[in-house]
């Protein structure tokens, strides 16, 4: 369904009826009651949805639980829509995160999504888990990676939110190892932003002397460190709260962490963001237990198990180059199944359903021991 | 400004252009593309309130942050039409949560509002925050609930958000004497529901011979505790997570804690939620700088300071239920201000602006040492 049909652009709108006119000074009172109009008519339109999302699941037959409404390659199809018109004023972002909102209540109205996510809340995880469900649905905090996935393979969660990689830091292996046992499958996933600062007490850079932080963070700010902080001593600590912590107790000391800390820990911010990469970045997995239909503009995990003979990796590559398939990732593993046996895991544009994949992984069949497809799923919306 | 109009109500519906038909069983592909439909037009309408939302800033002259539009009145006064005119089938709570994120977004097109609150992320303060403020604000964790006042009152935070009173354990002290010293003040208030449950590691109510957890929450269980545990030993700890942490360590054990708690340390659910009070609430005050205008249903909050003499109480109350002025709170501090001083803090229905709240206010500073207006605000909404 593509629709052309476009909202007034927030920057030439002075033609448009209802659009604020710009010429005098508005009036506040008549600025208010143009706004209660608007509510007035998105509460209605509001209701409508949610009348109809009713309707869904009686169209899907006698169900109950959101579980058995929820279909993420429909959502991805209507967020992708409504980046596509949106031309402000509010961002792309904002406006993909009233709507994700809208969607996560419409859909609660039976019975709200259970998502576990490595708790306990606050964490990077729950802002992902957050970011993709909306606050309507009902989180479960879980001790670690692996309960993530135990709780989703039992029902106990509808779904999971489990960090894979990081942009610069590349790829959380506990995570990927779960797959190897797990039956849970691959139904999203969702990027979240990262920021660092550098934090003192006193604010200065020239106090500095050394630098706290995780390792990872200490990693993601490489650059920066060398250019601004070359003499300073790097020393790595458990996390970036520890960092802080002990960033606080020194004057010549600063930590590298989250703009947060420096507000719990009386530390001044001497610059910030920091990161290397200003894209930095961490990538989550939704897992759950089905596969989904494709959404249009998804990619496909998959796990292949090869023996470890001359030419392996070659057999498992070539299927994809020859029928078009764009692979973005190749990691290997450890099988754990037996001694020199490897598990390659892949990411690669399309769906299972594609012909070309299709193809490729009936061509691929023929060469591993083991073919496992992890899942096609609609790939980050903002 | 009053409205009768009404959205079509979802039990009756059908007869609406636009609800759904409730004869057949509904076409999948035709429901979803009338929610396409209504999404376009809930995405213009939007778009259309951004903009208007930015003239209000423009009405009110050359200001630059979110906190010089942000009108808690105002914002109260729209959330009670909301809830007015709403016949479902979102419950009040979900559409007010979902028109606080639109006009949080809208809000936060200029600069996010900055708000403080008792971190680190994931407690009920942050959770209070975010249903006030939205989660297009910009949360800062604190450390502690002095520094929420500090960091308001020096304008590093824009608002803050301090627990005040539970609705069964009664008041938390520290809160109130901040404002024997702070300038800061009450701008709007903020109720958060708060959930309870019995957590063991077997899941079975004989096991149990112990009961593990702070002690504000044994005490919101007592009369479930009294019931169904009558011999089981109550033991005090430090907070609800350590009580689930000993809870797993003991087949004989049991926590009160949040259902989260389970989750994170492997118990089950015997029973929940078990609060003795089904509405157990915490009231957290929102906290800011200035007094806003009246929303039209406010609470105000006063600090008294009166001489320890007889009849100074009296004195205290007698204006109030002479003008008719309902009061909700009294509760009486030392006022660190002189020995055998008592500071009062009162709550009563009304904003000060209202005549009979002034009457009575002026009747009062004739007796007392000092008055303090803490704040007039709108009563929470949900």
């Amino acid at each position: 369904m593509s629709r052309s049909r476009k909202p007034v652009a927030g920057k030439g709108a002075g033609a448009h009826a209802g659009a604020p006119a710009k010429r005098t000074a508005p009036d506040l009172a008549q600025v208010r009651a143009q706004i209660d109009e608007i509510d007035l008519r998105i509460q209605e339109l509001i209701g409508e949805r949610a009348r109809w999302a009713q309707q869904v699941g009686k169209a899907k037959g006698p169900l109950k639980a959101a579980v058995d409404y929820y279909r993420p390659e429909r959502e991805a199809q209507v967020l992708r829509r409504i980046i596509d018109r949106n031309d402000g004023p509010l961002s792309d972002a904002e406006i993909v995160r009233l709507f994700r909102e809208i969607m996560s209540a419409c859909l609660a109205q039976q019975q709200p999504l259970k998502i576990g996510f490595l708790g306990p809340n606050g964490t990077f995880s729950e802002q992902a888990a957050r970011k993709h469900f909306g606050h309507s649905a009902h989180g479960l905090p879980l001790a670690s990676i692996e309960e993530v996935f135990t709780e989703v393979e039992s029902g106990n969660a509808d779904f999971g939110v489990v960090p894979v990689e990081n942009s610069g830091q590349g790829t959380i292996q506990v995570t990927l190892d779960m797959f190897l046992t797990s039956k849970a499958r691959i139904c999203g996933e969702v990027e979240l932003r990262v920021h660092q600062y550098l934090l003192s007490r006193s604010g200065q850079l020239a106090d500095i002397e050394r630098v706290y932080s995780h390792p990872q963070s200490l990693a993601q700010c490489q650059a920066w460190l060398r250019q601004h902080l070359p003499k300073a001593e790097r020393v790595p600590v458990s996390s970036n709260a520890e960092a802080a912590r002990r960033a606080r107790n020194a004057d010549d000391a600063a930590a590298i962490a989250g703009e947060a800390a420096g507000h719990v820990y009386h530390l001044k911010a001497v610059a910030g963001p920091i990161e290397d990469r200003p894209d930095n970045t961490t990538r989550f997995l939704v897992i759950g237990r089905e596969l989904f239909p494709p959404s249009g503009n998804d990619r496909t995990s998959l796990l292949v198990f090869v023996k470890d003979q001359p030419g392996a990796l070659y057999e498992v590559l070539r299927p994809f180059a020859e029928h078009g398939v764009s692979m973005n990732r190749i990691e290997s593993r450890p099988s754990h199944q037996g001694l020199w046996q490897y598990a390659f895991f892949i990411d690669f544009e399309g769906h299972v359903e594609d012909a070309p994949v299709r193809a490729a992984l009936a061509e691929l069949e023929r060469h591993a021991a083991q073919v496992r497809v992890l899942g096609s799923y609609p790939l980050a919306i903002v």
